[in-house]
């Protein structure tokens, strides 16, 4: 029942095996064990227990079909998991599993841990869009060119300006994105009704172990109704798009055969048409462009969920998953794709010298290298 | 590689199975199947070869992972699945194989097979909804109860207004939505340029016969970049599911300890907590709130995509196909769980009776009967 | 306090008219009058009493300013509205204002008459952008012109079919958006709890009096939490700007100066640049695209804010007036704008000839002509 | 024309009063002042035209509505200003108004100049909140209150934990947002094609000078077609709303009749209703949650707008303007009315002590107390 052929074209295959359904169940067992590891640390269970229920995480084996259907039907993926993870154990490692722990912290807690997952993948192909189109920028800083202006030709620019604005846009919100995850995405930890109950006192001691065994940053508490950090997360993926968007405008627009500026490398198997076997399509604008569309919208979900109510909210935090699992997925997708058409940009300095001539409005490129040199900095000191 | 944990808890299996790879795959060699057949109908191709093209699209097995990897590649499905298709057939019918269309052609089509065999699935839940709240309406139309403005205590009510509006929302909202698919959804069928070049003037006979085929409506012309269709297909499922969220808002307040007029009915399996077994949750109002929330960002994609290039755009119509399956998914989700609500809603008459009486403003229902039934006759009509 | 700067140059001096203060308070004003009129020919009040409220409504002058600090305060316009008819009243007249009305009564009532009055010049010049381009289709049916997909040099088409789609595109959003309006807006009269109390049983003749002097329909009954009529007014209104949003893109496309097939005609003091005289921007295709990326996100409030709590939700409906207001205003600004774009159409047909020419694939423009024909069909059919 | 009476009950008078149109004017003339006064400084022209340009600049008298008349005709609000600007001067200085700039320059100046002035507002009254909630937060802390997840009663917890959550929330919200602004927003200034062309190479240093006239920060560059500032903003503002939405939707839920655990304070003439005298109304929640809702959709469309077309856009960041001002008046509407809920907010201790009893689950608040004086602890750090 996999949705493959609407999913794959928008993501890369890493982004896409970190959010499928056993990535998803191999997180929410380990967050099983980890907790049982943590409460065993803090003297809350028995070691043994705790070795126990870390083996049977390790060891069980469970379709995920069966698990989704039973996760509909409960409301959460906890209960039929815990019920599984349960059954596979004797009587008091089987009471400890989930021990001081709901459905929410499983859920945000493994959704944390896969964009902990994502957003570094997403960052270094950002990176490596931004370096390609930072040498472009300035190889091709004084080189004359038509500017234009809502749509009209305007003034002379130098090429390497037009890029280097692409490059400054997609560095900012790559340290946006970087800035969010820079103190470690947060676990979410905080059992029934949100207090640590039934911890014996020792929940800050729990949460803190519990982060530092998945990798987490343990936040002053829990957050299951207060989003910002899932809101955050999601505007800061759709900035991230938004910004390739951009980008995948300008080469789509330079591409047209009467411009002819700039049009994306060969690459094999990429960019033909079912019908017309001439055309070289810009098939990575496309797949950018297609994610600036869609991230917006997603985005307004996550902030329109953030009113979630009192302890835990009903139907808010269980769109956030799904979605900020998508938007992860297109930052990634079009990063990934304009590294490529990043650096394999086939730029057609006759065409660029041809446009500029025809627009008959000289070649006064104004300050455009040494805006190319201020635009870049920021992006070169981060290297 | 699937995603079933993210994407079940909010549809229905038959929901999923209508837009998952296989199906995708299906409609997408039925459309290949259809064309050469209504080009021998209409004299184009042999009839011979129109029987092995159809016979070979029915034989073919295709893995959809790797299909998806090369779709994701070439920019397009129809790329790689066409190539399988004319390499599993031999001259002449390889060669007839997609003639006169092209990728888009493929795409729409069989999103619009898709959505055809969707939104019937999800009227029958809508109407099954409609008919238990104008049951629970009529039941309950002179009910005293306490009415609610701004989340306080107002006047006086028949409960069975209140219900009755819920009915009345999704009604109108099911009309909405049946209207759309009325005269059938739309075959898309144009062409590399949306002329219908290459078959020898007989476009629009091919069109119809295809259109027929495949159980389609057949459009004045093609639309590939004309996209009031899918927008409007976006909206009314959104405002279905809409309706839907404002019956779960209702009977989530409702569902309130403080509160208790209405809960859920008991579903052995749903509405149970990680952590508190006593808690019996309202999870089909999750799910129904849930896709409110979500819906309407999805549909501003759809809405946004509309300004496309030209003949055919870059990126808008890419992302309209998984944004509408998931609508879809949602306003059938949403449905088939408020269904199952509305035909086991439990009522308290006695909650309703002490929360009146501890409001202490009489039982002055006004005329709330006799709009219980005025609201109530577009659907009774309807039956 | 006016924000004419952000909010005329997206719109026409006609609509905004419709929907200012001065608006707002007379439509309120007539709310008033008219229920107490519908009073009077229901016998619940004195004729003469319906008369004075009459007069006072039409006599009394409303500082907007002032009247809008109170609403903010008050949390409704009509609180401090009424407050003023009554002053301006004698006992039982003053008494008998506002009777078995309630707040958003007023506001629901007042956004659909600004609607009724918004509605038809937003039609009539999507009508004149229909009519235009039917023409211009018509007269380039068969004018070989290079087709672009993906952006990118295709197959020929004939230049008219791209000007039918379009049209074909607005005239099916305008349909959509008339058939919105085709049986009335709806009058919301509810009172308190929504149940008509207080009115001696005759509140639906009264609801039916008030409609039939307001000239809105009369539905089955008041819709203060069901709120698919606002939000199918939002998605229809969204759908003609993005129809108009697709035309605008196409035109700004071919104004290029590497393309040049068409662009804005001139129109004194239009589309200048403050640093460039020779420029010649295509300043309607900015007001509407301006529209088209507005619309979603707006559409998505109105679509979310439908699960409004119980007889009358906090926020959902308060969110829905200004939003529904700008919608309009949008659709009506891109309307106007697009007509006179459409009229004045300058097509270089030196230009289309090059154009196809230097793709050097052919002129075989398939059955562009009898597409343009049927597309058109439907429009030329509403005349 | 002006539309208080939709916009004034979202927003505080400080608020309309920045974007108003007397302010748009008064920041366009001092751009085209400081614009003088930086070339003089710079030596591109004499400091006494340069003095006449400030007084013709201080001195002018502009008709707000005729203004907006042109501007829509014009497609940018600069062309009609420095027109008559430059018939207010005579030869030289007339010449010199608006050297070197363009309309993007100054309409993202004036916008830029107009968040300056207003997110200190919005942070001041959100810092309001925060504080008011901390003290609630900690005075309550180990008060035992039934805690309520999914809209049910859950287990214990201490009333200031809930008010805590806020508290945390807005705190980080308004963190970001004052990380927005921390180094200041940053001036436009690129001239026709973004090149600061027709400087005589002093372009960094006018910018430099006009940036320090203004107030406002230098950026490496101009950023005319990219735009992660306005996204970032827009999505720092939404985030705020919705943060202050979560505060506003728990009090409104614990102000129904049947919770009464905490409610708005009386405030003369807020809070009523048009039809029941009796009632009390959450109005300032109201603001707050219809902010909540509109803020998503509007973010929706500057996140949507950021592809813009190569050196300046056509339709993207005339679209941004109205929306960022959007999105500050509802925030800052939000944000001080919730200052005033929060210091004034009854809390019923007798109401809480009964819901916590009738959900008969004893009085086990975990952690809570801990909880609070941790996730108090950034807001406390940060006076």
């Amino acid at each position: 029942m996999a949705m493959l052929l609407r999913t794959r074209p928008a993501t890369t295959p890493p982004l896409l095996a970190l959010f499928d359904d056993a990535a998803t169940i191999a997180h929410a067992l380990a967050f099983e064990a980890a907790l049982a590891r943590a409460e065993a640390d803090c003297g809350l269970i028995d070691g043994a227990i705790a070795d126990a229920i870390g083996a049977a995480s390790r060891a069980i084996a469970i379709d995920a079909a069966i698990l989704a259907d039973e996760a509909a039907l409960a409301g959460t993926l906890a209960i039929p998991l815990v019920k599984r993870l349960r059954a596979a154990l004797d009587g008091d490692a089987a009471k400890a599993v989930h021990r001081g722990a709901t459905s929410q912290d499983l859920a945000d807690t493994v959704l944390m841990l896969q964009l902990a997952g994502a957003i570094p993948l997403i960052l270094a192909d950002a990176r490596r869009v931004v370096a390609a189109l930072t040498a472009l920028a300035e190889r091709h800083a004084a080189t004359p060119a038509i500017g234009r202006t809502l749509l009209q030709d305007a003034l002379p620019i130098g090429f390497g300006l037009r890029i280097a604005h692409w490059a400054a846009g997609i560095a900012a919100a790559t340290d946006r994105l970087a800035a969010e995850i820079a103190d470690g995405l947060p676990l979410q930890f905080g059992g029934a009704a949100g207090t640590r109950a039934g911890l014996d006192g020792k929940g800050a001691d729990v949460a803190a172990a519990l982060a530092r065994h998945l990798g987490l940053a343990s936040p002053p508490g829990p957050w299951q109704a207060e989003r910002t950090t899932p809101a955050a997360l999601a505007a800061a993926l759709a900035i991230l798009t938004g910004a390739l968007g951009k980008m995948a405008r300008d080469i789509s627009l330079l591409a047209q055969n009467a411009v002819g500026e700039a049009r994306e490398g060969i690459v094999a198997g990429r960019g033909g048409s079912s019908a017309m076997a001439h055309k070289r399509n810009p098939t990575g604008c496309q797949v950018a462009l297609s994610a600036a569309l869609r991230s917006p919208g997603l985005t307004a979900i996550v902030l329109g969920a953030m009113p979630q109510e009192e302890e835990r909210g009903l139907g808010g935090w269980q769109a956030e998953g799904p979605v900020l699992a998508e938007l992860a997925m297109l930052a990634g997708g079009a990063a990934a794709v304009m590294a490529d058409v990043a650096e394999g940009l086939d730029i057609d300095e006759a065409a660029i010298a041809r446009n500029i001539a025809a627009a008959g409005i000289g070649e006064d490129i104004g300050e455009s290298a040494a805006l190319v040199t201020a635009l870049l900095a920021p992006s070169r000191k981060a290297d």
